[in-house]
């Protein structure tokens, strides 16, 4: 359990104050504090201001290991030639150092929650319960020729069912299906996911609509679109995940939001792989239909970065609509903040009393926090990692000052796993 | 003068090399250089790769006084109702605070060079020559009803000419002819600009085709596109840099590439102000004609960082092109470096013996720069200001493993001149 916090003279809406966090929540939030003797005091010296911390909706957190292992060509080709054959030889041990090389970043960069889906699952768990983040991972489902692959997953996903209430207990982990694509993952799997998910309380988390050709052969298939044809099988509840959504109908906009669905927007893989554009006006300004925020992988971004991701949100959203009000700072902001943190139900993502304490001290003695006329406008448009003093999630402290514990050793170990890969 | 340094265990090309550097540029380069007793040893311990520094070819360096003043608005009343009122009130002395922030944003992003367009320039060369780097800063021209500022730039302008001997001398400074763009500046002041340029060996430094407005007034007005009618007033010379060039024909880009002249392509700005598109498949790829980068000013970006600017150099090229393979890390890479050393004929922006000795260190071993399989990948699409530990700029040290030595005095300033600019 965490043990009290109290901040002093850290700035909140541009105003000093001092915050006092208990039990993993923000409980009081004042001009002063008197100190109490049994917290850790942080002093934010009236230069450190406290913002929400981010909510990373779709990764692949392992992949961190092949970050420019393969850039600048087509889909198809880069799986193929570079991507699966080197992901077949990745060990369980491969994917905990690669998630925990993942989170240090992730949290480098202001993130403290991710919604990952990957090979060995357990592995990015243990990696998430050490290093003290929140993280939702899924059980991968997949269907195909490779039956092995299939009975394989089949057994893992049995094990973390098995232990769920473990693995769930501390609050900041929760398991969830993660059925991999429609084009990857059979009917009856997709009918057997929705049902179990209801029946068990489990989130769905599903890769939708990401690419032109998924689309136009789901028409072709089901004469359905992807949304339609997820909701026909019972998938689009409020406790689902769409990751990317680049093509999408006006009617598909408008079931998403019936069923409370939560879009995972994710600009920079979208641009990188040249898969389309969101059609952000449309979704969150013409349908009101809010978005989360998602780096996707490493390999695909090629950072986890969410200020990156929103500046590339707000900007892209911008240049598809040719009208630079659409996209603006603070609906971006809310996006990979309070939304995310909604649409898994942590009561975070805002500095107010009672809600979970997941925050960053921000250095406003920064260059690139300088002239702060508006500090969101900033975090979103001019902020990098170097501007983020201190994270904290849910009352726990994961850097201090820029310190963080571990990050050494897991930066010796990842740059060992990184030589082993090339010589895979 | 800059004194000798030498580089130790720093990693070139994968490689670990000792660098001897003297008289502004690099001397040797060599598995082992023995000490020298005369020169700052600088140790990279295996871990620090020496890379190019940044050239950005178009900016307003002082606007970063106006960093998030305001956002998310339409051009015009962007201007009428917020930048221009404020801009109005900009005394020489906030011009020149301004600059230096800016010069302190450039170099913990890792940039040495700036090609500036702004009011009061020689606050902006004071600022540059204080800090060391280098700049080619514009005399600005503009046309209109405002017959007192059209006068008191004259003033400046003709102080700086009358100085000019003395602000080149050192080899790091260079004055430039800036008319402001076409739309802006009569058909007579061009016409002196490329004749001044001609007979005194001035560079020109305008903006043109940035919005389809423009495109489309010129064509009415003139019976030509912008680049044709820079062209019949003789503007276009490989002297010439050519800020924004969203709108171009065909013939425009072999028109460009044939007079030598040098686009400067700025994606946050373009994407941000929702101006359009620039066309890198078809300039840089079907056309061959190379580019350089620019940030923009902070005002309409928001910030000076050349890795974010390659970013989303490379990424708008894929989606503009819906083709992954398109903007790859080393042609973007080059465009942010060597290509903008060539345009302002500075011998650098590579490591190699006898270019100038402007480079950068980089952590390896920084969260974003791991797994490293491809160092130019990670730079152009992972990369942030914090992964950057030292710059140089023509022998001289600007920033020494993260430290800046007038960083403090440079925020104090710049904080109570933005706090001023809010009172105005």
């Amino acid at each position: 359990m965490a043990s009290s916090i109290l901040l002093k003279n850290v700035i909140l809406d541009g105003k000093s104050r001092d915050i006092m966090i208990e039990n993993g929540v923000f409980k009081e939030i004042a001009p002063e504090i008197i100190d109490s003797t049994n917290c850790q005091i942080i002093d934010g010296k009236g230069t450190l201001a406290v913002s929400p911390a981010f909510y990373n909706t779709h990764t692949h957190a392992a992949m961190t290991l092949l970050r420019s292992y393969a850039d600048d060509m087509a889909l198809f080709k880069w799986l193929q030639q570079y991507i699966w054959p080197v992901e077949a030889k990745l060990t369980p041990e491969d994917i905990y150092i690669g998630s925990k090389l993942a989170i240090l970043e992730m949290i480098r960069t202001g993130t403290v929650f991710f919604n990952d889906m990957y090979w060995y699952p357990m592995e990015t768990i243990r990696a998430a319960k050490e290093m003290k983040v929140r993280a939702a991972v899924g059980m991968l489902f997949l269907s195909g020729s490779d039956t092995k692959i299939e009975l394989q997953n089949s057994d893992i996903n049995r094990q973390l069912e098995n232990n769920r209430q473990a693995i769930e207990a501390d609050g900041k982990i929760r398991l969830t299906l993660a059925p991999h694509a429609i084009y990857s993952v059979g009917k009856d799997k997709l009918l057997g996911a929705a049902d179990k998910a209801r029946r068990e309380n489990y989130y769905i988390h599903i890769h939708m609509a990401e690419t032109r050709e998924e689309f136009k052969n789901c028409l072709k298939e089901h004469h359905m679109t992807p949304a339609e044809y997820l909701d026909s099988l019972g998938v689009l509840t409020e406790k689902t995940i769409l990751a990317h959504s680049l093509f999408l109908s006006p009617s598909d906009i408008e079931l998403i939001k019936a069923r409370g669905a939560h879009i995972s927007h994710m600009p920079c893989s979208n641009m990188k792989l040249g898969s389309g554009s969101f059609h952000y006006h449309e979704v969150v300004e013409m349908h009101n239909c809010p978005i989360t925020i998602g780096t996707d992988g490493a390999c695909s971004n090629n950072n986890l970065s969410m200020l990156e991701e929103m500046k590339f949100a707000a900007l892209s959203a911008k240049r598809q609509s040719h009208n630079p009000e659409v996209g603006k700072d603070i609906d971006i902001f809310k996006a990979a903040t309070c939304n995310g943190a909604k649409a898994f139900g942590i009561d975070g993502g805002e500095i107010a009393v009672g809600k979970a304490a997941d925050f960053l001290l921000v250095d406003l003695e920064h260059p690139l926090m300088m002239a702060n006329h508006n500090f969101i406008s900033n975090m979103v448009y001019s902020a990098d990692s170097s501007c983020i003093d201190t994270v904290v999630c849910g009352g726990e402290i994961l850097m201090l000052h820029k310190f963080i514990e571990s990050e050494k050793e897991i930066l010796q170990e990842a740059k060992e796993c990184c030589c082993r890969l090339q010589n895979y």
